[in-house]
């Protein structure tokens, strides 16, 4: 894309209001806007992270068979009462013109259980599995810490359906390895946990996927040596590492991005979904549900990814691999060459962001390509140009490389 | 994707109270299913659909020089104040624990405009063309018509400023230009209309595009000769083909696939939105608005692709290219071979749906498949097997053909 083009532009101040890092500098970098409190737009360059973070998940869901569907925010009251529901503080409620009640869905148990079961009537018909990438609505009054806590976000939710206890709990291992692989490839796996938590109303436990950061709103206790951790909410419960049995360490902020919990049958019993077993006994359905909030996960992986300059996106989520930086020359072969190369290396496949701008001068080129963070910076001037070549930085690295513009492509790939 | 995997079935009888053919035949085939009326989940052969869809539109927006973004659906209501537009019948209301009034946003002017403005600041700012595909709210009594008109829908709408009205009549033209070819696209040009209707509250004329079809809510006058028609709403006031002057056609039925939309400076003006011209002096913006309902669209092309047997989908929008039929033997070698060739057309990127199932007789797969309606039937079985074959047979064909495995490349491209 071609920066003269884009229409958001780097804003040197950092806005008002915002006390979190990772907004902050999304603000500042033309990444999102917010609207109000904890609803914010997502503007071209953000966008391409979200949809980079969609995309890895996707592929993670399907991996372990998850079929993708899309369910309705629009949510009829009617089985919120079913599942007893009803009263959840933080929905956002609405209504027909004729008095119908209706809730925003911050979660689809209500709606994919009927859904599933239409389907699934007989053991043939299980395990299932389905999730969505969708848009949630939670009644926050004090939303904050920009990306973390929202009114409005983009979740995954995935829901299991299982003949028996124990393949739920077989799926639910496949899952979590699944999870461990998605913080992997957005690269927050070093600093993310698997951990103990508790299970609300109807569960004795949950497991969460952690990332330590200041900015979190959680207190977790890590085992460094099972590499998982207990939540402060069940510490006094489990004082030890619930797989070791050794001491915790001291306790370190994090954020949840990520939980994996189990439904048992309390959503299948509510909407009496029932399916034949191999005797042709009606049994109860077991469920699981498993959640990655993307607008969440962007805000972390921001929240870890920079230095005092801006950005350093890792590859895999980046908005572009590449920032071809051309600097503003009176010799109009300059551009005519960065344009050329620009054109090449898109016609190859290279995601690249191109500042083609005349206006800038070469200082605020680097200062708004270090903010904005793209992985690999590659500058064309006339300089670069009188040795046929262009000058490679990869963001968060000091050394810059001469490399022949012929050679470029073990570079970018 | 292996049928033996896929949770939804084909319903033999059709749901109740579905009274249009699209939902109808979409609730069969197992594309869709109702939550209530007016809001339906996307089932995996349905999302394929409108991912399809989504894809065709952004190609063409992207080509028209727009920029993806996504906007928030809750809005807060002190914008709608701003624009006097507070109190449209058919908005869904909610509200903040501490009473703070939002809105869901059925249309984004309010959004787009203090968006926009925050980075638009001179002529050399302008034009911008921005868009989004997101999920839209309207309060509607009596929502109908399957997909045709939702309490909940997705939709693309494009917001373009411009400096001047002459601009921003040129790139209108271009927009026209760009849904003509997602009409196109989508196979349903040669049924769909550029259609003169009323403005609204704030604009004389407005343009729609207008597929014919008895299902559709609105009655169009075509002009055969210039391929364009006239809204029964405006017809009193032009009786004549808007462009050549000549007789207009006997009243038809259609509905509205995609508006354009001349906003002048009704919403810049409402936030205040002017921008320095040339001569340094502050002037009015001009915008235009594009819309088009990609659940809608999906109805449209369901509406008018299909046969007694079920759907023909268009390749361009189907869920998968091929479907390919196992027909079950007790030579296991059949299966094997099914499943190597399953394997090896995936591998190849062909979009593969494939009737796995062991439990099906030839008759209920060959009837399944009509009612599901990928373009290319591909038989597999004991007896073309014999020849090294399959059987291939386009939907909506009578004719099959027996084509060698080898040969088979050049049938799917």
């Amino acid at each position: 894309m071609r920066q003269s083009r884009l229409f958001t532009k780097i804003e040197k101040n950092p806005p008002k209001d915002e006390e979190s890092l990772n907004a902050l500098l999304l603000e500042r970098g033309g990444f999102i806007q917010r609207l109000m409190s904890g609803v914010y737009s997502y503007l071209p360059l953000g966008l391409l992270i979200l949809k980079k973070i969609e995309q890895i998940i996707r592929e993670e869901m399907n991996a372990v068979g998850g079929q993708e569907i899309l369910m309705p925010a629009l949510h009829p009251m009617d089985n919120y009462i079913k599942t007893g529901r009803e009263n959840i503080s933080d929905l956002f409620h609405t209504q027909l013109g004729n008095g119908s009640k209706f809730v925003l869905g911050q979660s689809h148990e209500e709606v994919v259980v009927p859904l599933v079961q239409r389907f699934a009537h007989s053991y043939k018909d299980l395990p299932v599995a389905v999730y969505q990438i969708q848009t949630k609505f939670r009644n926050e009054l004090r939303a904050k810490s920009g990306l973390f806590r929202g009114r409005e976000f983009s979740m995954k939710d995935m829901y299991s359906f299982h003949l028996t206890m124990e393949d739920f709990e077989k799926y639910y291992e496949t899952v979590k390895k699944a999870y461990i692989k998605i913080f992997e490839r957005t690269c927050i796996g070093d600093k993310t946990y698997f951990t103990y938590a508790a299970g609300g109303t109807f569960s004795k436990f949950s497991h969460e996927f952690q990332m330590l950061t200041p900015a979190g709103e959680d207190t977790i206790y890590v085992c460094d040596k099972c590499k998982v951790a207990v939540n402060d909410e069940i510490k006094n419960e489990h004082p030890k590492c619930p797989e070791c049995g050794g001491a915790l360490g001291e306790p370190k902020k994090s954020i949840e991005v990520g939980n994996i919990f189990p439904l048992k049958t309390k959503f299948s019993d509510a909407f009496g979904m029932r399916v034949k077993n191999e005797e042709g006994k009606d049994v109860p359905v077991f469920m699981g549900c498993y959640g990655i909030g993307l607008s969440r996960l962007m805000g972390a992986v921001a929240e870890v990814s920079n230095d005092e300059n801006g950005f350093i996106w890792p590859k895999s989520v980046a908005p572009f691999a590449v920032h071809l930086v051309y600097l503003r020359s009176d010799d109009k072969n300059v551009k005519a060459e960065a344009d050329k190369l620009y054109e090449k290396l898109t016609a190859e496949g290279v995601e690249v962001l191109y500042d083609d701008r005349e206006e800038k001068s070469a200082g605020e080129k680097f200062a708004e390509s270090d903010l904005v963070g793209i992985p690999l910076r590659m500058v064309i001037s006339e300089k670069t140009l009188k040795s046929d070549s262009v000058e490679l930085k990869k963001r968060g690295k000091k050394e810059a490389e001469l490399v022949k513009i012929s050679e470029i492509k073990k570079y970018v790939q």
